[in-house]
C-alpha cells in the first residue's frame, strides 16, 4: 500500500478485518487533511490541527505495519517495491500515491509559484504571503512596495477561489492598523482561471455566484487568459504583463511519478488508466487510487456527470480518493475469498467550496446553496470529516476566535 | 530597539506613552514564549500556540514600527544600525537580541546536536525525535535499532531536564501500540549534566527530587562527567562511548554575536557586561537587556542568590529579562524627561522547572514544591503569562487532552 492519503488510508481501513499483512508507506507521518491545506497556508489554522500521524490512526489495527519512506521503484514483474535502502515483495500492490500541480511544461515556474499539496507547501505558502506583506512595509520605493503588495492566483478550482477569498480578507481585515508605512487593504489579489469561469466542475449559476463574493471581497478576478509566463519578479496573463513577486499555484493536475513506474502508458496529467476494477491492465494484482487513477463514468443519476461538466472522470476530490480506497479493499477481500470483484462505481456526493468568511457555494445535485447558508453547510461538513476529536474541537475555537475578531491565529513565519 | 523576545518587548511596551519614535527589529514577526519551547519540540503543542505575531501584540501602541530583518551590523560612534539593505540612525539603542546554546568551542557539533532557542529549533528537533523512532520502526539490525533508540541530552538545566522528562514519556506511554518491529517502551533516554546535579540554580533537595522523578520515569541521569565528543553516530560522555543518532543539545550560553558589535569586550559567555542602568560603559544611549546582558547582582533577601547559588549573576531567564526590558523603558523615560535613572536591582521571584506529566520543582525562595502541587502551579504559571487568550485556550485543551489520554497532539513531522 502506497500513500497514506484518503486513497490509501481507506483502503487499509476497509482491510481491519481480512486476513492478510498490510503494509502502509508514506513520504509523511501523517494523514493530511487535504481540503483544509489553504486554512494552514493562509495562517487561520496550525499544521497539527489538520494532519494526524498515520501510526496513531491505525494503531488498533494490527494486521497493519507503517512504514515512514520514499518508494523509488516498482518492479511490477518481480512484484517488488523499492525503498532507498529496502526492497519489499508484495503479492498485491495499490499505489495511491496522488498528485501535484501541474506547470504546463514549464517546470522552472514551480520555484515562483509553489503549489499546495502537502503540509510542507501549505507552511511554505503561509512563510511566503506573511513575508510578502513584511517586504512591502520595509520596502524603499512605491513600485517595490507594490508588486509585494500584489498577488497572484493560479487557477480558478476550489483551491484557488478558496485562497483568494481568505488573501483578500487577510489584507482588508485581519492585518488592519497593524502596519505604519503602507495599508495592508491596497493590496491585490488576482485570480486568473485559463478557462471561461471558477470553479468550472460547479454548474454556471453557481460559479457566477462565487464570481460575485470574491470580487465583493475585492478580488480581481481574470478568466479565459492563462498564465504565460512566471519569474521572480512578475507574472503575464495572456499578454498583459503584472509586477508581483507572490504567486500561488492552484492549477492543473500532475500526477505522481510512481505512475510512470507501472509500465503502462499514463494520460496526459500522468495518471495510470485503470480497468473498471481499479487494477491496471495486464496486472491484476496492481490497484491504482486516488488522484493518479483515471477512470472514465458512464453519465447518469447521481453521478454528478449528467449535465455534461467535465469530461466524464471521476474528479480528484477526497471524496472520490475515499470511494476508491473502500471499493480495493472490497475487491482484495473478495478476492481472498475467491469471489468475482465489482466494477466500482463513483457516487456523486457533491462539490463544496468556500469563499471567505460567510459565503460559500454547494453543489449537492439537487440541491443548490449558496452564501451564507452554504457557508454554514460548508463548516459542518468540515469539521464531521476531520480526523480525531481534539483536532475538531480546536478547529472549531480557532474558526470561531476567527470569525468574531478577523484574527487568524497561526500568522507564523517558520522557515 | 533589536529584538522582540521578553526583554525588547516588554521595553517596547513600556514606552507606549513615551513622545518617541520607536522602531522594533527582529528576525522573527512573532514573540516566541521560550519556556514552552520543549513542548513544541515534544509534538505536545502546535508551534502558533506559543508564538504571536510582534505587531499583531503592538498594533494599538502608535509610537512603535515593527520591521522584520536582520541586523548585520551596529556603528555605535555614529549612531547607526544596519540591516542588509538599509540603515537606520538611532537617538537610543537597546540591543536584546537574546543568547543561543554553547558548544564550549566545539561548534562543528551543532549539525549533530541541536539546539533549543527558536520555533525553528523546536520543529527541527520535533522531526528528529519522531523520526528516530520511525528510522528504528525500519531498522533492519539490532545495533541500528538501538543507537536510533538511544536519546542524549546534554544539559541538565530546566530545558534539558523537561525534555528528558518528556521524552521519557512519550516513549512509554504515547507511541505504545503503534510500532510493530519495535517496543517505544525500551528506548534510552540519557540526561548529560557536566555539573555535580541537575538544575543547578535550584536548592539541593529540588535537585534531588528532580532526579528522582526523572528515573522514576525511566531517564538515565549522568551527572559530574562532560560530553566529551559528539559525531553523528554516537557520543562520549566523559571517557565512555554511546551509540546515538539523537542528540539534543540544552547546555551552556552563548549571548548573539551582535554584542560583539558593540566593541566592548563581552564575557567568555558572549554577555555584554552593562552598567547598573543597563547601558554599556561609555556609551549611556546603548542599552543592553535580557539574556545578552550580564549584570552582577549585590547579594540579599529577595534576590535569589543569597543562599550561595550560582556566581551572583542575574539569570537568563524569562522573567529577569521581562524585568530588565522594563527597567530600561523607565530609564529611558526619565531621561526623555531630564531625571536621573535609577538602578537596576533583580527581583527573584522564584524558579520552576516540569518533570513528566505530574510532576515539578519549584523554589519561590521561601516556599518549595515538588511532585503533583508543584506541577500544578507549574502549569497555571504559565498558561497565566501565555500571550493570547486563543493561545491559552488552545493550550489548555491540548494539555488537557495529552493529560487523559497521554497523547501529544502535534506529532507530525514537516521539513
Amino acid at each position: 500500500m502506497i500513500g497514506g492519503g484518503f486513497a490509501g488510508l481507506w483502503a487499509v481501513r476497509g482491510l481491519r478485518h481480512a486476513p492478510a499483512e498490510i503494509l502502509l508507506i508514506d513520504r509523511h507521518n501523517h494523514h493530511t487533511f487535504q481540503p483544509l491545506l489553504y486554512q494552514v497556508a493562509t495562517a487561520g489554522l496550525a499544521a497539527p490541527s489538520i494532519a494526524a500521524p498515520l501510526r496513531h490512526i491505525l494503531r488498533r489495527q494490527r494486521n497493519v505495519t507503517v512504514l515512514l519512506g520514499e518508494v523509488t521503484s516498482i518492479d511490477v514483474a518481480r512484484r517488488q517495491v523499492g525503498l532507498e535502502q529496502v526492497t519489499w515483495s508484495y503479492d498485491y500492490l495499490v499505489v495511491a500515491a496522488g498528485a501535484a500541480h501541474a506547470y504546463f511544461d514549464h517546470d522552472e515556474w514551480a520555484i515562483h509559484a509553489p503549489g499546495l499539496k502537502t503540509l510542507e507547501d501549505a507552511l511554505a505558502m503561509r512563510a511566503r504571503v506573511l513575508r510578502a506583506f513584511e517586504r512591502a512595509e520595509a520596502a524603499e520605493d512605491q513600485a517595490e512596495r507594490d508588486a509585494w503588495l500584489t498577488f497572484v492566483i493560479a487557477g480558478g478550482g476550489a483551491t484557488g477561489v478558496e485562497l483568494a477569498g481568505t488573501l483578500a480578507e487577510i489584507a482588508r481585515h485581519t492585518l488592519k492598523r497593524e502596519f505604519r508605512r503602507i495599508d495592508p487593504a491596497t493590496a491585490h489579489v488576482l485570480l486568473v482561471e485559463a478557462g471561461p469561469r471558477v470553479l468550472p466542475a460547479f454548474p454556471e449559476a453557481l460559479s457566477a455566484s462565487a464570481r460575485w463574493h470574491l470580487e465583493r471581497l475585492g478580488v480581481t478576478v481574470h478568466t479565459g487568459r492563462p498564465i504565460t509566463a512566471v519569474e521572480e519578479r512578475g507574472v503575464r496573463i495572456g499578454s498583459e504583463p503584472v509586477a508581483t513577486r507572490t504567486v500561488l499555484w492552484a492549477a492543473g493536475v500532475a500526477g505522481s511519478p510512481l505512475g510512470r513506474a507501472l509500465g503502462i502508458a499514463v494520460d496526459s496529467a500522468g495518471r495510470v488508466p485503470v480497468a473498471a476494477d481499479l487494477s491496471i491492465p495486464g496486472r491484476p494484482e496492481v490497484f491504482v487510487a486516488g488522484d493518479l487513477a483515471r477512470i472514465e463514468q458512464a453519465s447518469g443519476r447521481g453521478t454528478g456527470l449528467a449535465s455534461g461538466r467535465g469530461s466524464g472522470l471521476v474528479p480528484g476530490t477526497a471524496a472520490a480518493a475515499k470511494q476508491m480506497g473502500c471499493h480495493v479493499a472490497r475487491t482484495l477481500l473478495a478476492r481472498l475469498r475467491g469471489q468475482p470483484g465489482v466494477s466500482f462505481r463513483y457516487r456523486h456526493h457533491g462539490l463544496l467550496a468556500t469563499i471567505g468568511r460567510r459565503a460559500a457555494v454547494v453543489d449537492l445535485d439537487r440541491i443548490r446553496l449558496t452564501g451564507v447558508v452554504a457557508w454554514w453547510f460548508w463548516l459542518s461538513a468540515h469539521l464531521l470529516f476531520l480526523i480525531g476529536f481534539r483536532n475538531r474541537l480546536v478547529v472549531l475555537i480557532d474558526w470561531a476566535s476567527a470569525y468574531w475578531t478577523y484574527q487568524r491565529n497561526a500568522r507564523i513565519i517558520v522557515d
